[in-house]
């Protein structure tokens, strides 16, 4: 994969047949298909219907219509984080359209999800116009407003109004996209979109990966670090958190753990990067919350490499983390920091292999130090009443390899971080960003992204409240032949908002819908295409895991499950701590 | 009604007793009730659940939650339409709740709606702990983000982080609201909520006018146009805009007509403000859209006198109106503008009054000319298939005087707009900011408003695509017991932007939904609360309509209307050249 720099002097030299034309349309979804795009989310809207029709005769996208725009972005989001080095993309029409999808990407641009939104505009001369006429000038004061709120929730943005610069403009951002991992912002007039450029700049590759770190530097960041190693004699803890993934950069940091036997932590946000079935992980570290047997273990270590780390308030237990950073090691996209001193430009991407490479193997004291397993029983309970203690060590009996789990912020997060995961299995949760409703349409593009690499069930976890907010989603997983197993909570309201504050207050509760009708309403009209079940009892919920054409999960599959709208999990019942607003 | 002069003047005498005192939060919603809000929308969050325990104990004030607060925003939008002269208001937390939010606030304020958005805020302290052990700076960036996404969106904000200053804060924007009948934004902390602050400013009712124009250049302004009007003889033509119901100069505008006699006319956007079956009411203006019998009257009167004009694209048949600026005069809101000549500051409030006292009653040409009268007949067809051309009239002699209708951006409001409508009865639609779904929040908002007036029905019509935008918020209307008569325009897809581009592009399509089976799944699980029908042909919808207790709307009924889905009203036919997308 190419670099910034080689990119640029390789397009310099591009043979110039000045003979291949297509729309700029067309060249930006040829850009798109080569970053990973096989499925395009959003809704049409009267600016981006001409680049509708060039989408829906490209062989090599998927045009996918949401029900909204914010469910859109959502989608883009959850595609994105399933396709590690590929990116999502959103279309959306200009004002109204991206405004409605504005929350979605300022989540992934906090959550270090590639997401490029496009939005239709207006041609130039049609925007004089309205300008133009407009007395009071609302639409002026819109227009600015577009892209300045697009500066605030993407890294880098672009309004294509120049055919001359609008194949290196969308090049610039879309390289950004991938190489930052943060959101791009793409105004696309319909005019421009049907102008004919020169395609020849598509014979090179987008750059994927950041400039090389300087080598004089980066060797004595090595030096340092292995010296720091040697004098630890072994005794270090590594912590991988989401930066690692997001950075496409799990392959490094696993090959670093397989020759070193070092211990292997994750934050939240860095469920499932390494292996939870693996000799050498130990399971979350969540400061305050972290289970005793291995708290210590880490925050008494004579070294901590902490990689990709996000210090969020729920990924950090509230900021009850103890990293001393006398023994601390931070590895990040773009800097690194060993104690107390910063050196900015050394990424972990190009620093880690020649780590690896300058480290003996498996010679160090904690390959002999058994760790404390994760184990996970499920308990027995007098009662019939499906309970959070219950619950999710039974679903993680459940759990298969390869398996992709989607958890609303609220139980369900803290539920899932609960259990250990099977082999290759991926946890999908916005825990930073945590705005509720996100995972329905996250699942719709964790699914698709499923499905194009062929590999293992999409299961969603949401609770009664959350799901109120974005629920028309479902309808197009139906529409689109997905197959999710959709769990929802029906705990009577905002259980974890009622953790925090008004325990019996009316604002926490929600309308009590027929969940087992919604497919139906949504688009199963003769029920052939899904299947939706009911369980209040354990007894019930368990037949039901025990059965074996519902865990194939050959159609879509809906499972109400009702709880005491008071029970949460463990951790939850701290959550006043937690969330850090009392 | 108060002038902010004679507020600011009365504050400095308030009598200091120097012992009331209550809670921030309390204080603004004192403020909020004066100003009519006796519903507050929004969705509960982690930044406003100790204010939402403030709202639920507070009297004058009921909690409406929402599904989501794109919804929200929409509700409070349609519930300020109808409740002229004052102001909806809608809560939310901060981030991830404003955010969802804003384009619901963009509309707002596109379209002249005071909506005062109340986002909770974490305390200063938990902010700058997140802010500070935040490696990457997401929150920071997003912290500033949202006060400039704010800043966007709204008239004028305030972050309310001091104590001292929060009560004239909270009257600053909430009298900016009412005045300028825009959306103010509030940053609420949580910490800041509970504090308790002097109650004296209470005493004082918040200005709800702006201040008196400069008696002298009123006086000039006055005489000039009397003069004009002397040499047009009455041959005058007034337009009435939404700026006049919106800066509640509705009365002003009713005593000008009756006391002159001129015939006056509405744009889209005004639609029903002046009573459409007034006399010398004659219909619509829209530019080339017009209809023929009346284009040339207004167009080619010795004076036009436009009030609160607004032009946007649809509202002027996408600026084909021809009004001569030598044979026009222009009164807004704040500013009055005779042929070529301004008048900065001259607003129509006071100016109308003193205009309509000025001149002889009825001694003009105009009062004796027949108005070509405005009649939509029912067409016989030979058809059972409902169509566009038999819907809009049939639909016309169902509504009653004082019914609410609602029409959404799409076939709806163009079909709206063609109906003579009865007395009183008010014409709700987003033409400008154009956010399809918007309409089902705003009528949730509506029908509350309506409730509350103890007024009519509430009517709304909307297409399948954009239900499906916003379809849970029907959820809300069951729960809060509402009334609403919700059609469903189903004609597979977005036919307003098949009449635009893509006629048989599958990116127009939608999911077919069993909407009849909505509102169980979204609440009704007995079927007691709600009903739903299906119509698929003239004579099935024909006999609903006929049928007195459907008529009654006793309880809340959907019906699901079969349509074709290329059928569409007349002027959609020739919306390219409306849209201006081509």
């Amino acid at each position: 994969m190419s670099t910034p720099a080689a990119f640029e002097s390789a397009i310099k030299s591009i043979a110039k047949s000045g003979s291949d034309f297509m729309e700029v349309g067309v060249y930006l979804l040829h850009r798109l298909e080569e970053l990973g795009v096989k499925s395009l989310f959003g809704v049409p809207g009267d600016f981006n219907l001409g680049f509708l029709d060039l989408v829906e005769d490209y062989p090599g996208i998927d045009w996918i219509g949401n029900c909204n725009e914010l469910d859109a972005a959502y989608a883009a989001d959850g595609y994105a984080r399933i396709k590690v080095g590929s990116i999502g993309a959103v279309l959306t029409t200009y004002g109204v359209g991206e405004l409605s999808a504005i929350n979605g990407i300022a989540g992934a641009y906090a959550e270090l999800v590639p997401v490029a939104h496009i939005a239709g505009f207006p041609s130039k001369c049609s925007f004089v116009s309205v300008i133009a006429s407009n007395l009071q000038g609302q639409r002026r004061v819109r227009y600015h407003a577009y892209a300045q709120a697009a500066e605030l929730v993407t890294y880098s943005q672009t309004i294509l109004n120049d055919q001359s610069t609008a194949a290196a403009e969308i090049d610039r951002v879309l390289s950004d996209c991938v190489i930052q991992s943060r959101p791009v912002y793409i105004a696309l007039p319909t005019d421009i979109a049907h102008t004919k450029i020169s395609s020849e700049r598509l014979q090179i590759p987008l750059p994927r990966i950041p400039a090389p770190n300087s080598a004089s530097s980066e060797a004595a960041v090595v030096e340092e670090i292995v010296k720091l190693i040697e004098e630890s004699q072994g005794d270090v803890a590594i912590l991988v958190d989401v930066g690692t993934v997001r950075h496409n950069t799990v392959d490094e940091v696993k090959a670093f753990v397989e020759k070193t036997g070092f211990e292997v932590y994750a934050s939240p946000m860095g469920k499932s990067i390494v292996s939870e079935q693996h000799e050498r992980y130990g399971g979350l570290y969540v400061g305050l919350l972290t289970r005793p047997e291995i708290k210590n273990r880490i925050e008494d270590a004579k070294l901590i490499i902490s990689i990709g780390a996000v210090k969020s308030d729920l990924n950090t237990g509230n900021f009850t983390t103890k990293l001393e950073t006398v023994r601390t090691i931070e590895l990040h996209h773009a800097t690194t920091k060993v104690k107390f001193a910063e050196y900015p430009g050394i990424g972990m991407k190009y620093l880690l292999p020649k780590l690896t490479a300058a480290l003996p193997p498996l010679s160090f004291k904690s390959t002999q130090s058994p760790l404390p397993k994760w184990i996970y029983p499920v308990p027995q309970e007098s009662t019939e009443t499906i309970s959070q203690s219950w619950l999710w060590p039974r679903i993680g009996q459940f759990l298969r390899p390869r398996d992709v789990v989607v958890a609303e912020t609220g139980t369900s997060a803290f539920g899932v971080l609960d259990i250990p995961f099977p082999e290759e299995a991926v946890f999908v949760s916005q825990i930073l960003w945590g705005s509720i409703g996100w995972t329905v349409g996250s699942t719709l593009g964790a699914a698709l992204a499923v499905r194009e690499k062929g590999s293992g069930r999409t299961i969603l976890f949401i609770g009664d409240g959350s799901l109120q907010l974005t629920v028309q989603e479902l309808s197009t997983m139906l529409r689109e032949g997905l197959k999710p197993i959709v769990f929802i909570l029906n705990n009577n309201g905002y259980t974890i908002e009622r953790a925090i504050r008004g325990e019996t207050r009316k604002y926490n509760d929600v309308s009590n819908w027929d969940y087992t009708t919604l497919m139906k309403a949504l688009g199963d009209v003769d029920g052939t295409r899904s299947k939706s079940y009911l369980t209040k009892t354990k007894t019930e919920l368990d037949t039901l895991l025990h059965d074996e054409v519902f865990a194939a999960a050959n159609l879509m599959q809906v499972i109400e499950i009702r709880m005491d709208k008071m029970d949460m999990p463990y951790v939850l019942k701290h959550s006043n701590k937690l969330v850090g607003v009392e």
